[in-house]
């Protein structure tokens, strides 16, 4: 049976904080926990949507690749679709909806997953550029991120709200990546302006944080904690 | 199918420690999670420690208290008991025993559940004291607490390591509670000194935090993140 109350989460953002980029569990094996989702991919080549089951990535040369079953991910979030709440959106950027959501959800101290399917005046992403080893931390591998920008999209935006006591484990916060319906623009959300949309919204009750238990890199990398709200901020806001 | 390699955890440490100290998940349904854990009862009532299915609250009064399955419990942190690796310990201290284990495991990012049998030439602890409504918030529940001692007393040790990433979610580091054999002693472990036992560690590969997402306290409250290492620091060492 679908999980539709949890969120599934392999890695953690502090392990990329520290340079931990390699793949670590089989997009196949994720999947089996959602349809759904956001992650990046192994060597932190670019930002990963996951909309209906199919996972694409968006690399750093704006390029974007669906993604086969077998390729490794490092850090990545899915839950299994099933909107207990929609509505519909007119006009509004990306900080007015965020605003309208806490107002009204109540939603600082839970996860929550968020779609929005429509059409975007305005949308304008980034993203990540595949890292070679010896892997550096993420601050220094993200000081340079491309950007892109389009205007009358249609597409997919596919993210999280998390409580901020788990910022460091994730993103505190929203944090979102949008791919087009044509396949080929898309990445980590900086800012848009819907034009018409439908957004989803789904409360989920548990989050699972998978840990690779037995990445010997992992197991003996030092994490840093000290500086890594400081990090969070600079490589991923 | 008994899932031994799960943490499963309803609540947080954050809720307690900003006053949320209500009961919001039955003991009957936390235990279908794990049969070995720890955690706190409705109002703060005392220490809780789970051994082989069978919960007890460590009160305030230093009484032992079996704990039914309609209990509700606002913090708890349960395992499936099925040690990978178990090893005997003679003449150790609490504090001797934490460094042999982070130096042999590699453990600092991973959570490793913890059982300790035998017998203790002396075990330290404290207990909480009940709270009534309006809570305060835990550093005020905290600043007085009973603590018991006891010479060549036999039972268990059960807790926690939980990465440092994780601190407010849960106590980082080690976080164990100790019952005796006769269950008429026990509480928040301050201190120990084996005399002789069995410690059994379990590295778990998933951590499943659950939260209250219907209770509408919770979902209102402000976690007062700033303040909350501090606030851990003052109330939980």
């Amino acid at each position: 049976m679908r999980d539709t109350i949890t969120l599934y989460q392999h890695g953690t953002l502090a392990m990329l904080v520290a340079g931990l980029f390699e793949g670590t569990l089989p997009l196949g094996e994720l999947l089996e926990h959602g349809d759904t989702g956001i992650g990046t991919a192994d060597s932190l080549d670019g930002e990963m949507v996951i909309v209906d089951g199919q996972a694409y990535k968006v690399q750093g040369s704006g390029k974007v690749v669906p993604l086969t079953p077998d390729t490794k991910v490092p850090f990545a979030s899915v839950h299994f679709m099933d909107a207990q709440e929609t509505r519909s959106l007119v006009g509004v950027t990306d900080e007015q909806l965020k605003e309208q959501l806490q107002a009204e959800m109540k939603m600082d101290n839970v996860f929550v997953g968020v779609r929005i399917d429509g059409t975007f005046s305005h949308m304008h992403t980034r993203a990540v550029n595949k890292q070679v080893r010896p892997f550096p931390n993420l601050t220094a591998a993200t000081r340079v991120q491309p950007e892109f920008e389009q205007d009358q999209v249609s597409g997919s935006v596919v993210g999280y709200f998390s409580p901020h006591l788990f910022q460091g484990a994730t993103v505190g916060g929203f944090h979102w990546h949008f791919i087009n319906t044509t396949r080929d623009f898309g990445g980590h959300i900086l800012d848009f302006t819907v034009n018409q949309a439908e957004i989803s919204v789904q409360v989920l009750e548990n989050m699972v944080q998978h840990l690779p238990i037995t990445n010997t890199e992992f197991r003996a990398k030092n994490m840093a904690l000290d500086s890594l709200n400081k990090d969070i901020d600079e490589a991923e806001h």
